[in-house]
């Protein structure tokens, strides 16, 4: 059987996606696992291939050469020749970098609608860069779920030592409360469900955290909306064969005991989950949209733009949410 | 020079608080800093004693003979006679135990206020013990600032790990960001600085957390709480000579290496802090309420209802609440 291919959008170029990805394409345990496509410019790749010392895939695709896709068996750069390196400052994104790495994006997610390749994996953009160049996105996710037509979609971050899954991601505070229903935390339950027990391959248990200190304490704090919204959704999927506890309250959710015995949270807001998810495994945390048609991956870092094109950016994020890609195809 | 003499109070009979006082006042640690007074039932201390074979300290005091405290230089009982340990079951808060828990904690304060004792180690209360014995506070915090008449007041909770003083506590998660104000934050960033540099005995960093998720990305998520209140207190606090980063996004802010670097965190709302706090230092980390004119420490838990009277409660927040307070004075 030949191996998944996998898309790996270098991100914005000023950034430290064009390095992560271009060490990520050469680990063994890799290409043990995968054919990595870098979707990219050849011109950045070589840039920073030359200033770090870091050799770029032989096999160069144009992208009106497609059908080369079909039977790639070797890593590779799909080569959009949209940018130059010349055209932008490492470490500065701007209008071009920012339509760059939304074209590669963009172009991967129709890829992978069409089954050229197999699976994203998706190097770190910059939202002031996108927005620039016109591209109005909070960001990957969201371009994703409106480009393949999905409106149950929820973020998962996952590492070895825990995995959190979000009701909430990129809103202001204030504004999380009311978003919070039985149906958008049902939907955040199943889709996690679903995702970690074929990532484990094995029946898994899931925490829900309740939404205020104490998980409201029986209605003291806030407006009960463990009471209204969450407790309601917990039955629901219990009925439906899930083993969930909770809401628990989110400071005694993570503790030592009980993350051992947990494989997935289910989290109110961004916070919630991914302090004690950084905490505890920084470097390590794959981000995987749920619910999508296509599987999709990501580091769980931005660009990074003071440590880019240095070498000292840490690629194992990149590493993980390869295999995690590959292994979910 | 003779040792502070620290209350301990007992807490809600029903719950951990007896049998983890009692065990703290044979410590070695803690006799060698101080003279603990355990205020509490005679009759109940005795019973839960008796229960788990753990030693009553044998000098009883009445409260009506309150002179006696003013030279003690041994481990004593505060004795209220106030409740048998045949009023109430174990486990099972109720009215009576709460109004108890609540005596015992009045007193200490109106002791410590005359300075007839040097500092008070709360053990865990029970809120709907204390509201349903007609005491309508949200707990032990708001108690001491209303009876010592304080109002600018912050909880921290502290370990060796890990500090984190918290600008909102009790509240449910939709008051949150209206409770955030240039003034709010700023006390809570004095208080911390005052208390951590006295603790840690040297000049300490402090790192403020953002409100929003990534601290609202220039203004992109929330309502410019960052940048209307947040930024101008850490200004403000820059010019007192306070050595303050900030505001960082919430989920990078507690990893392993800016953790290593900091003293203290000044987190926005409970779950913020206390989730890296519980999931790095669980049973060690104790509570002091900072900017009361009294010492006050407290353990770090409530009262367990589940466990109590059956020995298995781990007693070492309670230890740490204790030297704390001692060195405090």
């Amino acid at each position: 059987m030949s191996l998944p291919r996998i898309a790996l959008t270098i991100g914005d170029p000023a950034g430290v996606g064009p390095e992560i990805c271009l060490k990520t394409s050469q680990e063994s345990s890799v290409l043990d696992s995968c054919v990595p496509v870098l979707f990219g410019d050849q011109s950045v790749l070589k840039a920073v291939g030359e200033k770090l010392n870091l050799p770029v895939p032989k096999t160069i695709i144009s992208v009106d050469q497609l059908d080369k896709l079909d039977h790639l068996e070797e890593p590779a750069v799909l080569d959009f020749s949209s940018l130059h390196y010349s055209d932008f400052e490492t470490g500065k994104v701007n209008a071009a970098t920012g339509k760059a790495s939304f074209a590669y994006f963009d172009k991967a997610i129709a890829l992978a609608i069409e089954s050229r390749i197999d699976g994203i994996v998706t190097g770190p953009i910059h939202k002031k860069a996108i927005h620039a160049a016109g591209h109005f996105y909070p960001g990957h996710t969201e371009i994703l779920a409106d480009r393949t037509r999905t409106d149950d979609y929820c973020m998962m971050l996952t590492s070895e030592i825990i995995s959190c899954s979000f009701v909430t991601t990129h809103v202001g505070l204030h504004e999380v409360p009311e978003l919070i229903t039985t149906e958008s935390v049902l939907n955040c339950i199943r889709l996690t469900h679903q995702a970690l027990t074929k990532i484990r391959g094995r029946s898994i248990k899931l925490v829900c955290c309740g939404l205020n200190p104490h998980a409201g304490e029986e209605g003291l704090f806030g407006r009960q909306e463990e009471e209204q919204f969450i407790i309601p959704a917990l039955q629901q999927a219990r009925t439906e064969g899930i083993d969930i506890e909770g809401p628990l309250p989110a400071d005694t959710a993570f503790i030592q005991s009980k993350r051992a015995t947990t494989d997935g949270y289910i989290c109110m807001y961004h916070d919630q989950g991914s302090i004690p998810l950084k905490a505890l495994s920084f470097d390590e945390a794959v981000n995987i949209t749920l619910g999508l048609p296509i599987i999709r991956t990501s580091v769980d870092h931005g660009t990074a733009c003071d440590i880019a094109w240095q070498g000292i950016a840490i690629h194992q994020s990149m590493i993980e949410a390869t295999l995690l890609a590959a292994r979910l195809v």
